[in-house]
């Protein structure tokens, strides 16, 4: 094992140069903890001339990542360009092709092509190793795959994408809309350069995807994610939900049960005091529950270079303690999609309408709430201002999917409710 | 990979029916994650006739652990008797002489024993794991070892023993004394047979001691633990740290400075609103810093049958999916102790002593501190009731460990303070 471990790196952005800087300064600590040297032999990216503060001149050059994932001495090829499909996904078939392991920070492309990956690595006897995808720093991967491998996993759940963390705690905090914070967010350069997958919910969707699969032994299956982003959420929201003791939070949460497989990234009011409650800015937090192990809580930075880069060290250092594990815990070719679970299991909800100024308003709201048999725990109407529409603010009691599918379709068309009402499931952890 | 790996299981107290109940009940999982069967075919215990409320009449049983370990039927000796020495020390030195990887959850024997104990393995190349022997479920060493192998590590931190923070926080929220808590404890069954190893700190101590040596790379050093339990911890200044803003936590530090790693289990105030001051009961939560990725919290049941069976099968797994690492994460032959940092970092501190009633005691403390370069950031002195002996509590501004010790020997040396001043240091984290 004293052979040094080759690595070829394609996309030299915030991550790539974050990963060379470590190998470049810490090649005597990786050597010491693998028992061998980590070295890199090429490196691929846009722009060849361009200044990264990283000295490259020891490395072979690739204009085509394609042609790097080929080269004979490379043995990982680390995939840190991003996209769920092109260049990523060509240049880690030829990985495979050609006898690599992948180390990748990809969660579109695995979230997407995952089960295919996963089924010709594992045909050719290689590895693909995805830390760095899910969670930024944290080895929430390793955690649920290794470290709870004596588990029947019940639920996951988490924040996982820092952006929107920061933009609702921000909203909170200073007391802005949602549209002044998502220009600030753009300006700090948070967001993705399509913003929607961001505050869409679709990054976010495509972690807790893969969260699912290692922790359900299920096909990974993105398109089952029930998505629901936070453009929709308003300032009043969040104020009203602290009134209650609540914050709100792009929550994912994957349960596998008798019915199915449910998977689901939408704001979720949680209470003030939990764990999820209380984090702010761009921290992650993963909540991982195990019928042995109880509740696991892990928490860290979920995106950044320090902390992108550490967890693709983490699956670099482990294919050069010559650690091998399939991509998803166990063979891609005996994963099943499992049935989806269309309908959540009853939860208490929070509703925001727009009222008309009508006489008896309120009470055709009431009255068809009643008739889809919600109860409603805490209600409260804000004035007309100058006598044009208003809000109103609803908690109910427990309630099942179907009865609030219901009720959201027949409140629109009443003619006293303006629009669409906004429906916020309040998760009790 | 296909043949079974086959566990002997030494100790069948409670940890060691968790773990043969996951492995009985979950053989299919365990087996598609592992990509082998994981098989008992051999246990040992005290008291053989025993009814644990598991089926042993499958298992060969071995009165002594020794010949447990070294059975030809044997891949791996999973030692959960616990001690420091006597039988786990004997028959794990027996399972590396006859070619056996070693799963243990013992954190006294590692602690202790386990620079020699790993030398001993690895020379034989065998595997010594040991994610159970610290913080229960919580898989910390997995992620300290591996998650994190590109990072230097500068900090670990954390509430390590829960018994301890059920106690304190017990008297907390019951407004009841240490001794009141204590027997609570004792009666609920939380206390170790020799309660001292839990409210003395020394459980804990063996924990932070295993994650310094695989956080730092240095020899594991118990006896360098600063050890302070939390038997002079009163409801009086867990009240005053409340109205303070703080709570009173046993909490780890291991840091490795220019000055030396530095290891101390004591009671601290810690900030209420921080992850670590808002931990309740008998939960465990460990904070580690890297240079890479930053400060990742974990959290989790830190001891109980089936969060430390899931730790116990967490190792087994990587063993049979043919993962070898040494034993604190790099060759136990290259791991040298540190210099002992004698001194911690300046530091708030909080002060509790006892003053006599007599005229200018409070002034002759204020002298003594001043003396002593500290400087006094809050004082408040309790009535004394009828006459007698009354407490004064003090904030400190930042102190160093030189002036702290100046004063502490001082002060008693006064005729005004009686008995000896309780000195616990606040971390701002």
């Amino acid at each position: 094992m004293t052979k040094p471990l080759r690595l070829g790196i394609a996309g030299l952005g915030t991550v790539g140069v974050g990963v060379v800087k470590i190998i470049q300064q810490k090649a005597n600590l990786l050597a010491a903890r693998s028992g061998r040297p980590v070295v890199i032999t090429a490196v691929s990216a846009r722009s060849r001339d361009k200044d990264r503060g990283i000295d490259l001149t020891g490395f072979a050059w690739e204009d085509d990542p394609v042609d790097l994932a080929k080269r004979d001495d490379v043995d990982v090829f680390v995939e840190l360009m991003g996209g769920e499909d092109g260049p990523a996904k060509d240049a880690t078939e030829a990985a495979i092709a050609f006898g690599k392991d992948v180390v990748t920070a990809n969660k579109a492309l695995l979230a997407v092509n995952g089960q295919a990956l996963a089924e010709m690595a594992e045909a050719a006897g290689r590895v693909i190793r995805f830390e760095a995808a899910v969670a930024g720093g944290i080895p929430v991967v390793k955690a649920l795959t290794e470290g709870l491998a004596g588990n029947q996993v019940s639920r996951v759940m988490g924040v996982m994408n820092g952006t929107c963390n920061y933009i609702l705690t921000r909203m909170q905090s200073a007391g802005l809309s949602y549209d002044e914070v998502f220009e600030e967010a753009n300006q700090l350069g948070y967001l993705e350069a399509d913003p929607n997958l961001d505050v869409g919910g679709i990054d976010a969707g495509h972690k807790l995807a893969l969260l699912s699969a290692i922790a359900f032994g299920t096909a990974v299956d993105f398109e089952g994610v029930t998505l629901e982003g936070i453009g929709q959420v308003t300032i009043e929201d969040i104020n009203q939900a602290s009134e209650l003791g609540f914050r709100i939070k792009l929550l994912g949460v994957a349960r596998l049960t008798g019915r199915g497989l449910e998977q689901r990234m939408t704001p979720c009011l949680v209470p003030e005091n939990s764990p999820l409650g209380q984090l702010e800015g761009g921290t992650n937090m993963i909540v991982l529950e195990g019928d042995a192990v109880g509740q696991i809580v892990l928490r860290g930075a979920g995106a950044g270079e320090g902390p992108t880069a550490s967890a693709v060290l983490s699956d670099i250092m482990d294919i050069a303690r010559g650690y091998r594990i399939s991509t998803f815990g166990q063979p891609a070719a005996g994963l099943e999609r499992a049935t989806r679970a269309q309908v959540a299991a009853s939860a208490p909800y929070y509703l925001r309408l727009t009222l008309t100024d009508k006489p008896g308003a309120l009470a055709k709201v009431a009255a068809i709430l009643g008739d889809c048999g919600i109860s409603i725990d805490r209600m409260r109407q804000r004035s007309h201002s100058g006598g044009g529409d208003a809000p109103v603010l609803i908690v109910t009691h427990k309630v099942s999917g179907p009865s609030l599918q219901d009720a959201l379709a027949a409140l629109p068309r009443t003619d006293v409710v303006v629009g669409q009402p906004v429906a916020l499931r309040i998760e009790n952890i």
